[in-house]
């Protein structure tokens, strides 16, 4: 085992398990789960969304997480981020021991109504309330909060947001005790100009080290240049999910997530290290892949395979300290 | 119809009724290949690489070239490319009328041996044959030459392409007395690091002037991040095929081009000028799909749709002479 410590120059997050595995009808059972993080944080995958802390009834594909949790608790070295919707989701999530926690706001009001049935008000109110729980915990049991600016590059019922709606939103995340905020491209509608452009307009309101990840989708096939233009501008943490589970982008509805496998080698194939070992990483997706036996997969590289004479970084693997 | 004069930011050459068909094993009656070329044109599309000029034994998809050449200079404003593999098609190409001619120059010597059984020494000397034969035409009728460098950012045989070869080549071409060279990613192996610094290498050699076009495959998924790259880089030619015709990355020796459809929406989202109507264009998706019936198409935006309150740059429309 090496060094958890190696430096890293991108940090991909996994959100497959929570934002993949919510996009499907079939309820993943819970040993392929921890079988899936397992393999995943072995490829050197640094930091995994696990789930949800949703009411089951609402996702009962993500109704395991707090069993997840604390499974990926007991890998050295990684970082254990969970969905939170509310306060409550957010003393489930504590309690299970997340090491991360986002919270999602959509930057459009209308959107956030049909989803959560919230105003952005009582979103905020949310998250003040869950800040003021985190400063509860122990020093040392203290999650990460994170605020998403959910449906930031447009939304599929009011199409552009102003960008005023999106710095209020994002000051006000932060002002309510957030550690940082994302962008996510919720809709799939970014563009590589608009990406550099909010970017920069958020880093204005926030600061730089206040904005640091970025959630995009390929809905429209333009998930790696989006995140291509994130890199320029200097983000240096990137959401994709293994095998774009869920994410078919031909579905309406569908998340469509950027491809892990895709997208860690076009960082690997650039010299920029995210620790990850690629041929693992292709082996986890075989495993997803028996494991959801009949579900689509997406990604290009899984079917094209790694080009010859190709040199990535070396790569550091995570180990379970129980298996 | 609106002049033809307007300016754009990026030339889109559509190369798929050559390097789409002849990647497929149907035949495309040349009646449809006619309402193609006539609606993408309509649709504002500037450059379309028609055919290629090789044996019809070898690629029979492509036999109808220089019929098709005649049709498509009939529309006002359209640059009617063809590939040609030697002097022989480039004397075939220059009696048809066209506009353009493409001689691809594999910088891997083992691919170009088993693609075109020539050495690059064999294939620069018919690059100085057809540039010798350009200047005997009448000035009026002399064709733009484009040098191509092939398999430019790897081969499947040799792997990674030494630096030196591919300066030297593209040197070699000019010198030949090609106008231009164009860098292309035959193997679906680049990525936007490399595609910044090989534009930036061959562009030290040969001159900004003189390499202003890439050919890009979406092999690996990093298609359209590569041309990203490329227009960062100030290239301002990108080339790409309707529906991703023939492009399956998944069978063996696909070609795999970058979509038109998503790259005109990628330029067109972030504001540059291409001329192109996307509703058009989607529309052209159509006609092909039907005159292809059962052969898969690619692209995401063909499905996805256009993202609501979507406003590209205004686009201006080509139109035939003769319909």
């Amino acid at each position: 085992m090496q060094s958890l410590n190696t430096e890293i120059d991108v940090l991909v997050s996994e959100v497959g398990p929570r934002d993949g595995l919510q996009s499907i009808d079939r309820i993943m059972p819970l040993e392929a789960k921890k079988a899936w993080v397992r393999a995943e944080a072995a490829a050197g995958v640094r930091e995994i969304e696990v789930g949800s802390f949703v009411p089951a009834t609402l996702l009962p594909q993500l109704a395991d997480t707090a069993e997840l949790v604390a499974y990926a608790k007991t890998i050295e070295g990684l970082t254990v981020a969970v969905l939170v919707p509310n306060l409550r989701g957010a003393q489930a999530a504590i309690a299970a021991g997340a090491d991360k926690l986002t919270l999602p706001l959509s930057v459009s009001e209308t959107h956030s109504l049909r989803n959560v049935r919230r105003t952005h008000a009582q979103m905020l109110d949310e998250a003040r309330a869950i800040a003021a729980l985190i400063r509860e915990q122990p020093e040392d049991r203290r999650p990460s909060f994170e605020g998403s600016l959910s449906t930031a590059f447009g939304c599929t019922i009011e199409g552009p947001i102003p960008d005023a709606t999106l710095t209020r939103l994002a000051q006000g995340l932060m002002d309510a005790g957030c550690d940082e905020v994302g962008l996510s491209d919720t809709s799939g509608y970014a563009n590589p100009a608009q990406v550099k452009r909010l970017i920069k307009l958020v880093r204005g309101v926030v600061g730089d080290e206040a904005l640091s990840g970025i959630h995009l989708h390929n809905t429209r096939g333009l998930g790696l240049a989006n995140a291509l233009a994130a890199l320029d501008m200097g983000l240096t943490t990137l959401d994709s999910s293994l095998g774009g589970i869920g994410g078919c982008p031909f579905a309406p509805g569908a998340s469509g997530n950027i491809v892990t496998e895709d997208l860690v080698f076009m960082l690997d194939a650039m010299g920029l290290r995210t620790g990850i070992d690629l041929t693992a990483l292709l082996a986890v997706h075989k495993l997803v892949a028996e494991s959801l036996a009949g579900e689509p997969l997406y990604g290009f590289l899984p079917d094209a395979g790694i080009p010859l004479g190709h040199h990535g970084p070396a790569a550091t693997a995570l180990q379970p300290a129980v298996v």
